[in-house]
């Protein structure tokens, strides 16, 4: 078992840069969307032998450094008493978007081991059957509020930060208990078999720097301080000018998006590892422009430690099977 | 006549702050509201008298050190033979997008005089009738390839960026192509009277700061260099991470979304105006949070010349009058 991208998460020596990528499981993998015809996201989170499939399809066919274990961010709104779907082509619905302060408290408490138990024993199959390491993910507090509150994936994000303005006791109620249901929800990851974290923040970009010290950071350093000892990594996308603030909050990690060269990125978020940052739509392009760019962000990265190859954001549905397979065999080749 | 917005625009010493609004003509005006029931915004466009009357009554209410002209960025569609229109709760919605190089080849020749003559009537119009100084704009290469082959507002913007990347001979043409149309356009509003000038690059933060500098940046560096010497101003959104580039292309007066802590983005552009920054969803929401926010952002531009008080984006519809007008009264006495 190559264990380079937890070596690369604690910033130590590496044979070569280690690579995954955000959604490497399904979408984009025919084998995957083979089993989709037959269940759906949800019924497939909750049939352990299948969720191990799913993990451990894109390993075996792009040889990638780490399994990220296949579910989706909104899986703990189950437990927190919130109807959703996954809508195909748009992502999470939700039902009953919370809209004024008095919803904050119709919010069940999550308790991850009753309310999702098949995902932790489906975690347990995966690490043993898994020749890398296992990541456990959770979706931010803000980024879930913002499901939460929108009640679908939106452009602009106005809703959310509406109630955040207006709101301000009931918005830190509401971040108060989508943290403590986050940190559960990852610990029990953790003890399932999880070998290192990943926490999505991935709209907190719609946010000004100012907003997010008052409003999301202290509950993002007290997440990040209360996680299990295993390495972290902290994404977001559209965080070009929150990154000082996003990697004061935490994580061993910070994940970047596209927007900023890594070089640029790695030094403002100071000593520690830094995760990225290929634009997804050149991974899913002509294959030059993705090896182009790939050598450019390996140059950027100047062999320094605890540099994990990833794309900006997740795999998008139409990239190549065959760019996944050779940006994994590029990224070896040139950092060994 | 009060010039502080042009003095500012040259980093001169001003009386106080200067402010304008992006899309302060419109939308929360309900005097505005009145006048959309009977004319469309193509039509108001149309009408020299009526475009003067909405350009003017932001100046008139808020009490504004600029009037923008009333107009739309996808103007000069018409006179490219590109069929649109601008559906309510949309935005602009194309016909037939570009999706092949050889799409590009059935655009015409933008010819700004006989294309959109009424506007250069309505800038002559208003110019007299103002109290404050002008500002003519127009929509960035970028932006408009983005609507163009995007075919309408988009999230991720991967239609245009898949072009870029697969057609590149073809997405050369179009950027030179829409370049001299929008240098065309913006050196006849001038010539009309337009004062200052403002380039929206509205949509550019959706680049990796490699593709701005190999794709985009030379048109804009081109495009910069060929206006009118009158005050410029270089605006785009999600542009923290672009920022070296973005003003290294050109512009007198680099216009900053909220997603950067103004002080942290004038250290990057270095030497020469900034304009912003304040999040258009603050400016909509309780008036004691806009007002914390705004004194936060005097304070970071510390009372340096060339600061320009705008919002980060345009105005929101549901933004109350009241607060527009105690933000602009509030910049002015904080500032005098």
């Amino acid at each position: 078992m190559s264990d380079r991208f937890l070596l690369a998460c604690r910033s130590e020596e590496v044979d070569c840069t280690p690579v995954w990528f955000m959604r490497q499981a399904g979408r984009c993998l025919p084998e995957y969307r083979a089993i989709r015809k037959h269940h759906s996201l949800l019924e497939i989170v909750r049939q352990p032998e299948l969720c191990t499939e799913v993990t451990l399809q894109p390993v075996d066919r792009f040889g990638v450094d780490a399994a990220i274990v296949f579910s989706d961010i909104t899986l703990p709104f189950l437990g927190l008493g919130v109807q959703f779907e996954i809508q195909s082509g748009v992502g999470p619905v939700v039902e009953s978007p919370l809209r004024e302060p008095v919803d904050v408290e119709r919010l069940s408490v999550f308790d991850p081991h009753s309310d999702v138990a098949e995902l932790f024993a489906a975690i347990d199959l995966i690490r043993r059957a898994s020749a890398v390491p296992v990541i456990g993910f959770a979706g931010a507090p803000f980024t879930l509020a913002a499901y939460l509150i929108e009640g679908r994936p939106s452009r602009r994000f106005h809703l959310v930060k509406g109630f955040m303005h207006q709101h301000p006791g009931a918005w830190r109620r509401l971040m108060e208990q989508l943290t403590d249901a986050t940190i559960a929800y990852l610990a029990a990851q953790v003890e399932a078999g999880a070998q290192a974290l990943q926490v999505f923040d991935s709209w907190i970009g719609a946010l000004s720097p100012s907003d997010y010290r008052a409003s999301i950071q202290p509950h993002m350093e007290r997440l990040f301080g209360s996680l299990p000892p295993v390495p972290t990594i902290h994404f977001g996308t559209d965080t070009a000018g929150l990154l000082p603030s996003l990697a004061e909050a935490g994580g061993d990690v910070i994940g970047l998006d596209w927007r900023i060269d890594l070089d640029r990125g790695w030094e403002i978020v100071g000593d520690r590892g830094i995760q990225g940052n290929l634009d997804p739509v050149v991974a899913a392009g002509p294959w030059e422009v993705a090896e182009r760019q790939t050598r450019a962000i390996l140059a950027a990265a100047g062999g320094r430690r605890g540099h994990v190859f990833n794309l900006g954001h997740g795999v998008l549905p139409h990239t190549p099977v065959d760019n996944l397979k050779r940006l994994v065999e590029l990224v070896h080749e040139e950092t060994a």
